[in-house]
């Protein structure tokens, strides 16, 4: 029969089957820490009875055991009049869960032991507290009774004893409420409460194994990406008390600062105090150093284990102590939260102290983090007084204050009369770009973290919130109401774009610092990496910012976002209208100098390094205008009549857009677009060479599904390379977007005439798993609630799926050209479990957006790190 | 070096390499048929010229050779005053392409071979005249100097000769004519016309060989599905004159009556003529029969002939001959044409006769020309007769006449009034079910092969024409124009559902009559083949249908199409516009007995076989109305202002409803529809059994992409069916459709929940390939004309592309589950080629709309016998 149950220290410590609690318990004891003997019940029986229901057979008779054991110990008994054993019961998981599950102290009191801790403690006040705290935390968590109905029994009488708070309540008093504490819960399960400590222990380890599966640990497992399955263990532990008088106290400290990293022990203690006083805020705690002048002794012991822990762990430890009657007694220890900022200097510091290496530097700093040091913040104790108006998505991150526009061109005419904007809007289209890039911020009402909204304001680095579902926006009164407040045009908000959190008024923006430590931890990231990591940018200075955060290149420069410049897109709107190849090859004419020019801007910023420059994707219908008073103005505009703008309008209308005339598809039928697109890179990487820079042009065709399609493009292509004297001069590559599932498939018939590919993960996610992204929400919210896909698929690849054509595409480009270059540039490039992924299935590159580009490398590194033989 | 010329007979017969015409040459002279002796250049030095632009070196040398053999074996010489050697030079391809490449006869004429002619032929005119059409022909085929040069040549003549017609000119005139051609040609290509034979030769045999990319060639192949890559050989043959005096004769035939099918030589004949006469129509040809009158030694060598043709080819026959002074020479013979009548009879006869096996008749008959045994025609003279309007896709086969509406409703009302009635629309919408199931015919302006219209139309057998481009409706006037010719209601015009056309007026209609020799063969195409058939059926009546034509079961049965009666789409949008749970339950509640209605009708009509029901799919906005008008109709009809209604349609908007909220997801979030549906069929089921009924329900899961999706929606229909007592009792399965490619992908981890499975290749090709059906007009058709796809990929299955994700879901899915039941339900079903990918992957069943199941179940004997080792 399995063994289930060990004593701390006992075995080699195993977090997957002690949790991390007893394992660290264990490991503490090892090292030689002062820790109140207890045991662990094993997270296998955890596991266990989730599928079967029932516990191991030998359970109680091993915890019989563990308890004679621990009596010996510590000299105590179980149910003691004079000497009595108290234990605390608690949960530990192999994964951090704080709070989500529940505890039990103090177990083993009831009406004759309480006599007996009076007697020891010599204080009564105190032993019977304990014992009502007892009474209340039992009857909540092991019998079920509303946590309310004994906070209403305690409110009630302390308005009868005439005092405000509890611990002003007397000994009496105390024990009227240990009385009707029992008669509640009589009155509530029909039993007695149990006298019996044993009992009271296997209704307490029972109701904290099933707290695994309370509603409100299941939620923060979701929202952690925490596995259901891992199951939690069970601690038993001998109670120790830092109430027993002046030479007791409790306390909780860090190895290191966390907010700063600064290296010194930060923490506060209570003198006389149990460890929940500490964090009820009853007393203030008082900083740690001060305990070296109260007991100097204790605060020896308590530096030379805290130092031991950081030594042991190597990791800034956030443990809980407790002083008996001028004993140390370590209670827990885990693994210490920081802020990026401190991950960031604490990991350099620990690498020059010795203490870790490198490796363990890049690791240690977990690479979402780091957003928050590459984006303006909010100032924490501001947002503590502010009034939260709505939360919707962290679509980019940032913080932004400013005065509320509707529409972007009204943004545009505040932000020239010098005011601070955040544009809001229902949905952003193309044609909100300008507005939105003169913007603070953005907010929308609909649309994920992947809606028009959220891809380009992350590509800007701008803070956006969107999917903002309480914001009702009425555009005729330019006007909007969230959860019945009003807004109008010019009333301040400010948005936290890392949390999703929308403010009324103005809140303190605190400026991003990226330190020197930064920079150090970044460069020993890219030694380990092997994925290279390059940006997605449209214009020169987003590829400047990009190079600055250490892209290695452009791995998506959209063309058509330059399309939508006001002056451009007269011409766009021109060669759609156009009835003829004439009319587009006019109207193309003009375009094709300022595309030279914008390839001129981003190729001398990327100089030296490749630029993927993606031809034209979008259906032409989004160039369009759609409400009938643009089509007047574009009408008048272009002097034609309106009947004919409304007439291509219609005739361009898709059904699924997404699936529609698009990508290649353009360039197939209108091979006039995609000579215009090579021809203004050709010139402009001519132009450069002339001017002695060094580009590196890689021409990618998107929508490709098969192989004749990239045939096609490819030999327009090259025939303008030939035309205009190219050929040969410039180094030049064709390659293609991998984005439809049947290229996914057919890659080894694609792979010959492609070289690099780039797979947009986005569209392969939206075709492979046959859901839009623009539509997704009505369902896929629940669906990553229900557990149907672990995360939202178009934040983190879907591996199980989408990964799985990624892999067979990779394997079958491969097998017919080894050497094929294969990157990525959907949203995905910048998310460090996707670039896990990537690492994983070889892939060459991932490219994100310019803010996102430490993040990238940072995971890129800790994927080399997790998975070298890859 | 290889060898490229091989004279007739010699060498193994093999149509790849010597064409379809030089083998089938060569088959006879190696059976004993008179051929006029000749040599083939192989198809291997046109594949080569295709690839190098050259010639084998040594192929003049080659064809020198032959001709001297050719001058041996028949005494005459090239060149030769006194006997000239004439031949004529014809292209053949491995698959015959009649009339699409070119064709040079009577080379060897020269200003002095002709008399030679002349004088052997005792014929000055037919000399003369074979000169100046040999020099037409020469110039215009091989010298490229325009057909219409020489016609302008011969009218002009004409007019100054005074005659009407060719052969009226005297044989001074036909001198001049050849004078002012061969000025003509001198004119045009600034060079003589070539009076070596040798020189003529070569270039008549570059011509040929270059007409193989002649762009009707091209044109043809691409309708006709021939591969670019094969080439033709080309035939250099003595020439025969039919025209030598009285004892001389050309005609053609068939070894059997290709319309009916009756075995009995058919054909005609011309005395003292060359072939083109036969086809010119100058003169009636007389029939074959007669020739036995006119000159009973060479007709009896043709019976002779045409019976061994038939015995060695094993199949009808369509054969040239020419009677030179008395001698019988075959000139050519190839596979009968036949209609669908005659192929089903004479196979079923050949049989009988002993002459091929039931493989063997089963294979020489196309699985595709069944459709005209099993629709209406047109009577084939009214057809030649008629104004031809357009053509559009001929969408589902069948003829129709009747009056045009342009509404549903207008439809109805009309049909009431015993009118018959053709419904004219843009485009159908599930709306107009009704209108469509009274018309005769349907007819839309947009819309492919799977439009809404086309896929409908099949289901119910209807004839229907899709996406007549020159239509254009204005639905204000209710009257449309077709190139600039009005229409207003009630105007009649006939359709051709087998071809597109569309005709002005009443047309005579010709029924359907399926033979005996049609069930006899079906019998035995049932013997051979290894799919099951099944029909897809959303009602009894067509459940019915599809069983007479032998229905193995349902493979697909359309529940949302039960609920756009007219009755039911008032509870289905009262479900729609429920805010809550109750109010849903409600509105469903009142739809489950008539979903149970349906099932107990469709279990009936299937006694005995197994019916796949499928679960709601569609968007829900589907079934709201989306116009203001109909939008207040809804309101006034639900008693909800029509704001309410607006609303709602508002929010259930999406961008690509393709990737939308539909199939399982809805079950998902409204289980409570799964729940009345699972109810539904379980309720009949029971009701069935108690009647006595054997139901076999399949119960199949749409839109599943993650086996996750198909547990929960398994577990609600387990828990309905504990629930009112069916489980144990009913012996249903639960299933999914494969139409995602994930879930393609994920075979193997859906399998184990899924108890068969089936493809949904329309949607499978939507998200594989990345396009909507409804979108992909624009480019599809520019696709297939350029190969991009070889043909449609909706309508017969991209076996490269979407083929392989099946092939990938099979083999992940038999994986886990060997026994795997695994189908295809998509319109793809019931199309040969894709019947026989589906064999070749080794799916269990093919299910298609009823008029189709013939065609599937021969397509699958084809496959079966093609492929006996799948």
């Amino acid at each position: 029969m399995a063994k289930n149950v060990f004593f701390f220290g006992e075995g080699k410590s195993d977090k997957n089957l002690f949790g991390g609690k007893g394992a660290n318990l264990g490991e503490m004891i090892q090292i030689g820490l002062p820790v109140p003997p207890g045991f662990t019940i094993t997270t296998q029986v955890c596991r266990d009875f989730m599928i079967t229901g029932k516990y191991p057979e030998n359970l109680d008779a091993e915890i019989a055991e563990a308890i004679k054991k621990l009596e010996t110990k510590t000299g105590k008994k179980f149910g003691d009049l004079n000497n009595p054993l108290l234990v605390s019961v608690r949960s530990g998981a192999p994964v951090s869960m704080p709070g989500m599950m529940d505890t039990v102290l103090n177990l083993g009191l009831n009406d004759n032991t309480v006599k007996g801790l009076a007697k020891k403690s010599n204080n009564e006040r105190f032993a019977y507290d304990c014992y009502r705290r007892f009474l209340h935390m039992f009857g909540d968590v092991v019998l079920g009774v509303e946590h309310s109905l004994f906070e209403a029994t305690i409110e009630s009488l302390k308005k009868d004893e005439e005092v405000e708070l509890d611990y002003e309540l007397s000994v009496d008093a105390l024990k009227k409420l240990i009385s009707k504490y029992k008669d509640l819960i009589k009155k509530n399960t029909g039993k007695d409460f149990p006298q019996e400590p044993v009992a009271q222990l296997k209704g307490s380890v029972d109701a904290v194994f099933k707290s695994w599966n309370s509603k409100r640990a299941i939620t923060y497992r979701r929202l952690n990406q925490i596995s259901d399955e891992m199951g939690t263990a069970v601690n038993v532990q001998t109670m120790v008390f830092g109430n027993l008088g002046e030479s007791s106290a409790t306390g909780v400290g860090f190895t290191r600062n966390p907010a700063t990293g600064e290296n010194k022990l930060y923490g506060e203690y209570l003198l006389n105090a149990q460890g929940e006083d500490v964090v009820a805020g009853i007393r203030t705690p008082r900083p740690i150093q001060e305990l070296n002048n109260e007991m100097p002794n204790a605060y020896a012991d308590l530096v030379k284990a805290y130092e031991l822990l950081e030594k042991h762990y190597k990791d800034v430890q956030d443990f809980e102590f407790t002083v008996e009657e001028g004993k140390l007694y370590m209670l827990q220890t885990r693994s210490g939260k920081r802020t990026a900022h401190a991950a960031v200097k604490i990991a350099v510091d620990m690498v020059k102290e010795g203490l870790i290496d490198k490796k363990g530097a890049v690791l240690s700093v977990d690479p979402a983090s780091l957003d928050q040091l590459l984006h303006k913040g909010l100032d924490p104790i501001a947002k503590n007084k502010a009034q939260l108006l709505t939360k919707g998505l962290p679509a980019s991150p940032g913080a932004a204050v400013g005065e509320i526009a509707f529409t972007a061109a009204k943004a545009k005419e505040m932000a020239e009369e010098g005011k601070q904007v955040i544009l809001v809007r229902t949905e952003t289209s193309p044609e909100d770009i300008e507005g939105m890039s003169i913007a603070q911020g953005i907010l929308t009402a609909r649309g994920g973290m992947t809606s028009h909204a959220a891809v380009v304001a992350r590509g800007m680095g701008k803070c956006c919130i969107s999917g903002a579902g309480d914001l009702n926006i009425n555009e005729d009164t330019l006007s909007m109401t969230i959860k019945n407040v009003k807004f109008i045009e010019g009333d301040i908000i400010t948005l936290d774009g890392g949390t999703g959190e929308v403010f009324k008024g103005k809140l303190r923006v605190v400026e991003p610092v990226l330190s020197g430590a930064f920079s150090e931890l970044m460069s020993w990231a890219d030694s380990f990496r092997k994925l290279k990591v390059k940006t997605n940018a449209d214009t020169p200075h987003d590829a400047e910012v990009a190079r600055k955060f250490g892209a290695e290149g452009i791995g998506l420069c959209r063309t058509e976002h330059m399309f939508f410049d006001k002056e451009r897109i007269v011409a766009v709107r021109e060669m759609i209208l156009a009835h003829n190849l004439e009319g587009r090859e006019r109207a193309l004419a003009k375009l094709l100098p300022m595309q030279r020019e914008d390839f001129i801007g981003i190729f001398k910023a990327m100089d030296g390094l490749p630029v993927i420059i993606r031809l034209l994707d979008p259906p032409l219908h989004e160039f369009l205008p759609h409400e009938e008073e643009e089509m007047k103005e574009v009408a008048e505009q272009m002097d034609l009549p309106v009947s004919d703008i409304r007439e291509t309008v219609e005739s361009l209308k898709e059904l699924n857009p997404m699936l529609g005339f698009r990508g290649c598809r353009l360039g197939i039928l209108y091979p006039e677009i995609t000579v215009m697109q090579a021809r203004a890179i050709m010139e402009a990487a001519m132009e450069c060479q002339r001017r002695g820079i060094k580009v590196i042009p890689q021409i990618e065709v998107p929508i490709v599904g098969n192989v004749k399609e990239l045939v096609m493009i490819k030999e327009l292509i090259e025939k303008v390379a030939v035309e205009i004297g190219a050929k040969g001069k410039v180094k030049y590559q064709i390659g293609t977007m991998i984005e439809v599932p049947r290229a996914a498939i057919t890659a080894d018939e694609i792979a010959p005439e492609a070289e690099f590919m780039s797979f947009g993960t986005n569209d392969l996610t939206q075709m492979g798993c046959g859901f839009s992204r623009d539509d997704a929400g009505k369902f896929l919210k629940l669906y990553v609630d229900r557990g149907i896909y672990a995360r939202d698929p178009f934040q983190a690849i879907d591996r199980e799926g989408v990964g799985k054509l990624m892999q067979i595409c990779v394997e079958k480009a491969r097998s017919v050209k080894p050497k094929m270059e294969i990157g990525i540039c959907g949203e995905h490039g910048g998310e460090p479990s996707s670039v896990e992924f990537c690492h994983l299935i070889g892939l060459n590159d991932v490219s994100c957006s310019p803010f996102r580009v430490p993040i990238a490398r940072l995971a890129a590194a800790h994927a080399a790190l997790k998975y070298p033989q890859h």
